[in-house]
């Protein structure tokens, strides 16, 4: 994509970010409508709807022949990623927006034939969002962010699925003992937030498209690598067992987990 | 207590935190000097014990017959809790202050005659005090906090220690099936915050007194419990296993770990 029509692009999505923010400060105000999607720890509000209907809304108005995967299933059953698609999280974390009003983001990431072209994190209650891609760099609001440093397991926080945890799944028990220690914040889009800045550096979970498409773009952006637990590259149509890392986290995770 | 010595303390103390915050904040601009206590899981840095002395200096300076309890084991051997004790954590998740230059707390509780009077807990990087005790409630920093809702373990987040989910102990496990869900920050401090905000409805982790002393006052003086895993009253002067929950979390979680 050439730069002006990036930077058209990458102002339009950070509009609909705050016009979206502003929707959910003003519903958080009222009594949220929660129900139960898979289980009673999977949940969804009314919000999460509304929000995706107004992002796709915005989408759909500023570039209509895309394709668009949302979380609630207000977009498109997508079948090949030819062409502009994207990938839409209108609350990610739930369970946290629910219980505590706070730790959940706003998810959008942009893909073009494929390749991630702009991915969104927005943390909501702190007003501040992780935007960019491989063109352009990450930012945090306008300023660019800095590659996290490349630590080793030993050296950082990781961040794992806590169910899979206590079944240690693929070893994941070994993988926590080996890192300087666990931490669980219970919204992908916030585990991907902390892993830009450094502040762990693994997160293993399992995650459908909307959990980690934004996440992969920016991650990558900074030199961290986005694959399936296994080392192989993330299907954007497909949920998973995903491992986002610093590369060197990652080659001591693997034959752990292998 | 009477209530001009109260505010004549609380000022006193606001003030000695805030010295201690910029005090971190200059050395968070240099190189840390970190050293492993029992294990490299444990740290402590040259800033907690720098703060540990700041902290005991203004206490000495302020009521010299107290007795103080430090952290890092400058202040004295304590045998008996008459009089004014101080209980002093100069910097809380030191792994996190390390790895994360963020989510930490300073904490510092007053016992007189082992009945907590006031309790601090200070998130320092959003600068953030919640202080008060049974005679003037809580306060997020000059606000009052209201009491959190009374929650069942089914209706909330909880938080544990890792270690001791992963091995089981006491059937964490279960209790964290039966939550809504686990997060783990990695400060008893920014655990205790999250309580007192109704974020999370139950703590279960072994604590030394230093960990608990503030959170315990702040946490019973919204309505909270904080008891040993087995519901028993806390000795303030001895490390032991801490469940801080809502009184129905607390009573939902005594049967699982029995």
């Amino acid at each position: 994509m050439n730069e002006a029509e990036l930077h058209r692009v990458n102002r339009a999505v950070k509009q609909w970010l705050q016009a979206s923010r502003s929707f959910i400060l003003g519903k958080m105000q009222q009594n949220l409508n929660v129900s139960e999607k898979t289980s009673r720890k999977d949940l969804v509000t009314n919000v999460d709807k509304e929000n995706e209907k107004l992002l796709i809304n915005k989408i759909r108005t500023f570039a209509p022949k895309s394709q668009i995967l949302g979380e609630e299933g207000f977009g498109d059953q997508i079948k090949q990623t030819s062409g502009w698609v994207w990938v839409v999280d209108p609350i990610d974390g739930t369970m946290n927006f629910v219980k505590q009003h706070d730790h959940f983001a706003i998810m959008i990431a942009l893909y073009i034939d494929g390749e991630g072209v702009l991915g969104y994190v927005y943390d909501v209650m702190n007003d501040v969002i992780y935007s960019g891609g491989p063109q352009i760099g990450v930012f945090k609001n306008d300023e660019p962010l800095s590659a996290p440093a490349n630590l080793n397991l030993r050296d950082g926080l990781v961040s794992v699925s806590a169910p899979m945890l206590v079944h240690n799944y693929k070893n994941l028990q070994a993988v926590v003992e080996a890192s300087s220690g666990l931490r669980v914040y219970g919204s992908a889009g916030i585990e991907m937030i902390h892993l830009l800045t450094g502040e762990i550096v693994a997160y293993l979970s399992y995650l459908k498209p909307w959990d980690f498409g934004a996440g992969k773009i920016l991650a990558e952006s900074l030199g961290l690598t986005a694959t399936t637990v296994d080392g192989q590259a993330l299907d954007m149509l497909s949920s998973d067992f995903v491992m986002v890392a610093t590369v060197k986290a990652q080659q001591d995770i693997l034959p752990i987990i292998g």
